[in-house]
């Protein structure tokens, strides 16, 4: 499609669509992926069930993934045409770098920031960019969430959720949030499987990936940064979470109740008072995409419940690459400056689209 | 409260209030939980967590919950009249007899089905009663359900989600499976601690218990139940879930696009077709109730998605008892009509509580 066909649509249709959590894997990632499970170098069963399946399995959904995840060029722009998207805030793919040993993993996340940053300035008018880091190495993680920003023109950083089973609640990765705030950039808090201690029974009964499994890793990981402080540390965090913020908005309401009922009665010696309502947090320091869940009656109620300025539209690009849900996703009843907002300037403030 | 004022106020009011998640304990089962913490009989971190705190601490929370578990009598009246509850469907507090051995478990289900059915004996018009059962005997535990049923008067099953890590699409529980579904009575499933393969990073979190724990655990539950195909062996079988549903219904959407991708790709071997949707059977042979969920825009969702004749009052007595809750729960915004289904008609119809 010719850049000046590309701009009338968007005028025609009164916005731009912006896919906000769109992933990318590089060629020598994924060979990494492939040998760790040949032999057997690593022992998480999550690791194993979502990339020995990625990467073993001939059927459509797996190859044609992986093909896909490994595309910055041609192929992604084509499928970006096809459906209409004018924008991908691409980032690395779950679990990115947070499976290897912490020297592999900053060696390789900066490899990984080279080869984006490179396909933005390639085309800087289709694709943004968020910083992989390595949370196993949180200083190195610091340094390159500032390279990323200052250097890179990065919108964002990306973290896959748990590393090695830690959680960003861990003390030891302040360095990170702290980089993360003072750099004024959002965390896209990505799903991967759920960690060693959560995923046995999830795992048993094929329940542990994007199913349900995901969704579960990623709102606890939300939820015990929030318990455990994180925001009252770093007030002007921002994080980002996919697939309507991982069920935490439909919970709105029974997390206050029991955070505040677990609190006074000091149940956890771990669990105290907070500044704010964990809904609160929830309203202030989050915003959630819509990845994976072109529906309708969802999408209303987080923009019910958190605010319109807080759900960002976003594809799942290549996981979920369906036509008919950017339809879907047009369709919602939204008014027209509605619709504006979430396909297009929330994405524009939130991840500093300006000028881009 | 007298009978006759009582039957005024709800002429006056235009339904009957019939909460659907209450819950009690025997004072026997709570020694004999004690004893099994005391002694460190049983290793369960999750009946730790829970249990350790409800009859270790001193706390206002614990305390009264404590006393009122166990009360049938006068004191849960008093607390119905002062809230406007007209009728307590009670059932056995989480986990129940399920974390006893099974010859245990199957003489204290019945002792507490007969306590139960007793105070449901003395006060008719006010309480009914589901059937505790001990699935660690699947065969004794279809017993219970028919002896319930049939002889005790009972309106349905509780199961308070795992025993002893199991689940129950597991082919061993297919007798009660099949108890239930021939003696046309629903199981509620009910949350408790998520089980040992489930609950480590929750747990040190502080986030294993009703804040975010038990949803996991009984909405994983839910699912497995599904995906292993339980419904299309058992078409007939009603499940109730309380907290609206432990948000599987916000999932809708996802659960059906991700089942029919992970069956087309052949991921696991043991998820294979099924003969509808996974939302199909969340609308079909689930019911919600808004048991801790007090909150018009979840409740409304949750009427939209599944339908108004799927979602049912609960208050989540002694654990959630709050008469504000009650007030928010009548203002949620809905017709005459539909706020009598709510409260009252689909628990009537759910339930078979026609002429108790």
């Amino acid at each position: 499609m010719s850049e000046a066909a590309r701009l009338e649509s968007i005028r025609t249709r009164g916005y731009a669509r912006i896919a906000t959590e769109e992933a990318f894997a590089p060629a020598a990632m994924l060979e990494r992926y492939r040998r760790m499970l040949e032999r057997h170098e690593f022992d998480d069963p999550g690791f194993r069930s979502l990339w020995g399946f990625y990467l073993g399995s001939r059927s459509p959904r797996a190859t044609q993934i992986i093909a896909k995840l490994q595309d910055l060029g041609p192929q992604r722009m084509a499928d970006m045409d096809a459906t209409g998207i004018d924008r991908q805030i691409i980032s690395l793919t779950g679990p990115g770098v947070q499976v290897f040993d912490a020297a592999t993993a900053v060696a390789m996340a900066r490899d990984a920031n080279d080869e984006l940053a490179e396909a933005v300035h390639r085309a800087p008018h289709r694709y943004s960019g968020l910083t992989a880091v390595a949370p196993q190495d949180p200083r190195a993680a610091a340094a390159e969430i500032e390279r990323g920003k200052r250097q890179l023109g990065m919108k964002g950083v990306i973290i896959n959720s748990h590393t090695h089973g830690e959680y960003l609640d861990h003390p030891k990765f302040s360095d990170l949030l702290a980089a993360a705030e003072a750099e004024n950039t959002p965390i896209y808090l990505h799903p991967q499987s759920p960690s060693k201690g959560l995923i046995a029974p999830l795992l048993e009964s094929g329940l542990d990936g994007a199913i349900y499994g995901f969704s579960v890793e990623t709102g606890m990981h939300m939820l015990r940064m929030i318990v455990s402080g994180v925001f009252d540390r770093y007030p002007r965090l921002q994080v980002v979470l996919g697939h309507l913020g991982e069920a935490l908005p439909f919970w709105l309401f029974r997390l206050d109740y029991m955070h505040r009922a677990t609190v006074a009665a000091a149940r956890y010696p771990n669990m105290r008072p907070l500044k704010r309502r964990i809904s609160d947090y929830l309203r202030e320091n989050i915003y959630v995409t819509s990845s994976g869940m072109a529906w309708a009656p969802a999408i209303r109620f987080c923009q019910d419940v958190l605010g319109m300025d807080r759900v960002l539209y976003a594809m799942d690009y290549p996981y979920q690459f369906v036509a008919d849900e950017v339809a879907a996703s047009d369709a919602v009843p939204l008014s027209d400056q509605e619709r504006r907002q979430f396909f297009q300037t929330n994405a524009e403030r939130v991840f500093s689209l300006q000028g881009s």
